[in-house]
């Protein structure tokens, strides 16, 4: 089932739902749906239910609700991002919603940009993913931290760094599920010795330089496939 | 260094270079580099070189190449990637090259487009690709060709499928480094029979469904994962 939309409330089986515009707009205009048909229905937070269009006019959408779906708790992945600019930030959350990411943090280092994109755009990209790529749980997204702070504060120790110009292989494997990607810049000998030295791991993504969308896609695959 | 340009000739250690327009465009406008500053150059083919501008001005940048790189043969990484629209093609290859593809082979399948992008719009995109990573040769670009054919003529057998929607944890590792990955509809399940009956494994990048470039991406980091 890939036509999915959103709507902001609770869902209960049985009961008709009127969507928001911008909703209606998509599944009226963008994807030319038609009364009877059956999508599947977000709540934006966590839950999902098939959903059957009764009504889809120019003025409104009315979908019942139907059966909700069961959605396994996602086992815990955490996505450390530095500040990069706007697009790089916006692409690698896309890619980590695709990728299952349960929480991401902006990280201020060194080199990193000064803030993070508009709350707005940020959950229009996260929708726009969760949309694609049928997720129904949104990452929760915290931050900017300091990577210092956040190093100190984290518990346990542990996770993956894979700055785009420190290729290390990791001798052992990490303890938990985060990876934790620098700026454009990169992260300077001193933040990684930092990591290093709070129980980090660096990851080998190959000998060139990585955009850090790449480098969050490439990152979480690898953590993904160690045993 | 991360300031590179490309000129299509020959590095010769000692000769003065006359860089084409969008070069010189790209070292002046783009970069604002000034007379004295080194640079990375690039053939665009397989060789780069340390040089040094001598001359720049509105008309025209000349520089002095110097000592050539030693660059290792990468060993071999295939990437057989199902004709996706245009932007999400490109984004694929833009991080197939980051990640260190050597070889990428368009593909023909049931849900694929009709064509792949402009060999001159592919071309812009690996040279951009390439300045940002620091990867002096490109990778080979070739097709588009069914798969049924492919699959009969690669040898030797094996690889790895990472179709968004078949998410299959592999049971034994992949014998080549080659992965495939599907169009936005995905491979059908005859298609992906057909994969795993000429020895391909399929790869888990967990359970959402994902865009060709971030397949690609998670797929080639799951590769080089693999002991």
């Amino acid at each position: 089932m890939s036509l999915r939309v959103f709507h902001d409330g609770a869902l209960v089986p049985g009961e008709l739902v009127t969507l928001a515009a911008p909703e209606h707009h998509y599944l009226a205009r963008v994807r030319r749906a038609s009364a009877g048909d059956v999508v599947e229905l977000l709540d934006g937070r966590a839950h999902a239910a098939r959903a059957t269009i009764a009504t889809l006019d120019a003025r409104r959408a009315v979908l019942r609700v139907g059966e909700l779906s069961s959605i396994p708790e996602p086992p815990p992945l955490e996505l450390w991002l530095a500040l990069c600019d706007v697009d790089a930030c916006l692409a690698a959350i896309t890619m980590a919603c695709e990728l299952g990411v349960t929480a991401i943090t902006w990280v201020r280092s060194a080199h990193a940009q000064a803030r993070p994109p508009a709350p707005a755009r940020v959950q229009r990209v996260v929708r726009a993913a969760m949309r694609q790529c049928g997720r129904p749980r949104p990452p929760e997204i915290s931050g900017p931290v300091a990577l210092e702070p956040l190093l100190a504060d984290a518990a346990p120790a542990g996770g993956v760094i894979a700055c785009q110009r420190h290729v290390q292989q990791s001798a052992a494997g990490p303890r938990v599920a985060r990876l934790l990607v620098g700026p454009e810049g990169g992260f300077t000998d001193d933040e990684v010795q930092r990591c290093l030295s709070h129980g980090m791991h660096a990851c080998s993504l190959g000998p060139w330089t990585l955009r850090a969308p790449t480098a969050v896609a490439a990152g979480l695959a690898w953590l993904r496939a160690q045993p």
